[in-house]
């Protein structure tokens, strides 16, 4: 793809599954690795990235393995490990606060279907606060050292992810964009649906129905103001939308949510 | 490892065997992968790391990918996949000139052994240089974009190899050691033995004696002046000093200037 200025400049990847996904268990801040299965939707994701002829100057990604290795799985196949590689924390999944580590069937037993589907789908209620005292707290890890308690989430809704997701677009990834390089996302159901919302301006209420497939990269063209000027799915608008929709249709979905 | 002062804060690892290396070529800065015994030989050295309790704030390597590998094995390894990593092409491994490729018995049987133990030995002396219009030269390669022609090596002795790192050292690597953070160091035989020089004040003729293991985490506590307080092979002296006299005993070596 050396054809200029529909190259897109900006391609996000959501990781694949992980071993949390398989179980059927919320995962948020949890940080598990990925399935098999994960690690073979990274290496497609990253031939498709290769066979489109797409060439990145940098590439982003959360703190979290499952997308680092998504990320590690990718840059292999397109050759370039080499690029310079950005963790930020920000570019987390959502964090599903005292539902983390739980199955969900089980979940759904004890709270009710009706509640559940509530803190699953809607876009401004959290799930329960992870008490500050819980080990799982991100507090206590490692990786998150420097940042103050109070930044941190214990539970977040949608709309509380994208308000601590946007900042990293704003302030790290916009200037790179502006400077003119073509940047490689991997991430999270979430953080990547929350960037995608920003960038197509996609209301609340339809933000909740969209679904990004994992594994199939997402290509944006962005013009100088960083409006949309394209957008596909690598795979096709087709595949893209049959898998969205498998997502979608899951009863006991895992993939729409991790 | 948790009695504070004498807790390393930086270490290197250099990267094990590649493919050239089992094929006894010249490789410096042709990006070839690691073997299988070279991957082995990474996780051995995260797996002394964890076992040592060594902790980091960041990672830096080179932007060859048998460097780049071997990091990441070793973060996985020491569950630490989420560091910030640093890629520097100043970490890169000694150029290696117009040998790069060549097989190093055809090359004594064209240049003579006293010539190829000259360009492998002496501190000072570079093979021949690469032409410019070669396409293994490094201006026609992506990764190195941005840097000034006149900068980009085409052939190095380890005394010009050194007078490239340092820079990275002095200006990187060096200010966050000062900030406290500890460092892994994931690199080259050549990248690390022009620090390891400096670090140690270690004179021009013996720095050609001086060989680093592969797979051997060599770690250092340093004091805030960044004179060094204590300097051990995770593995002990004496296999670290089996394992280098091994690389100096080769007849046809391919571990000590790879």
């Amino acid at each position: 793809m050396s054809d200029g200025s529909s190259a897109p400049n900006l391609v996000f990847v959501r990781h694949g599954q992980s071993v949390w996904n398989r179980e059927n268990r919320f995962t948020g801040w949890i940080d598990v690795d990925l399935t098999d299965q994960g690690i073979a939707e990274a290496h497609s994701a990253g031939q498709q990235i290769r066979d489109a002829g797409i060439e990145f100057d940098a590439a982003w990604t959360s703190v979290l393995q499952r997308a680092i290795h998504t990320l590690w799985i990718i840059l292999d196949e397109i050759d370039a490990p080499w690029l310079p590689v950005y963790r930020d924390w920000r570019l987390n999944e959502r964090h599903y606060g005292g539902l983390q580590g739980l199955n969900k069937a089980e979940t759904a037993a004890k709270h009710g279907d009706d509640q559940v589907q509530i803190w699953r789908r809607s876009y401004d209620i959290p799930p329960p606060t992870l008490d500050e005292d819980h080990p799982d707290h991100p507090r206590f890890d490692r990786r998150y050292e420097g940042i103050p308690t109070a930044a941190l989430p214990a539970a977040e809704s949608l709309k509380l992810t994208l308000e601590r997701v946007l900042p990293c677009w704003e302030h790290e990834i916009t200037p790179a964009l502006q400077s003119g390089q073509r940047l490689l996302v991997a991430a999270h159901g979430n953080s990547i649906r929350a960037i995608v919302k920003h960038l197509e301006s996609i209301s609340d209420e339809k933000i909740t129905g969209l679904n990004i497939p994992t594994g199939m990269p997402l290509a944006y063209t962005l013009n100088g103001e960083l409006k949309v000027v394209e957008r596909r799915y690598l795979a096709g608008e087709e595949a893209a939308a049959e898998a969205a929709a498998a997502v979608a249709a899951q009863g006991q979905s895992r993939r729409d949510d991790s």
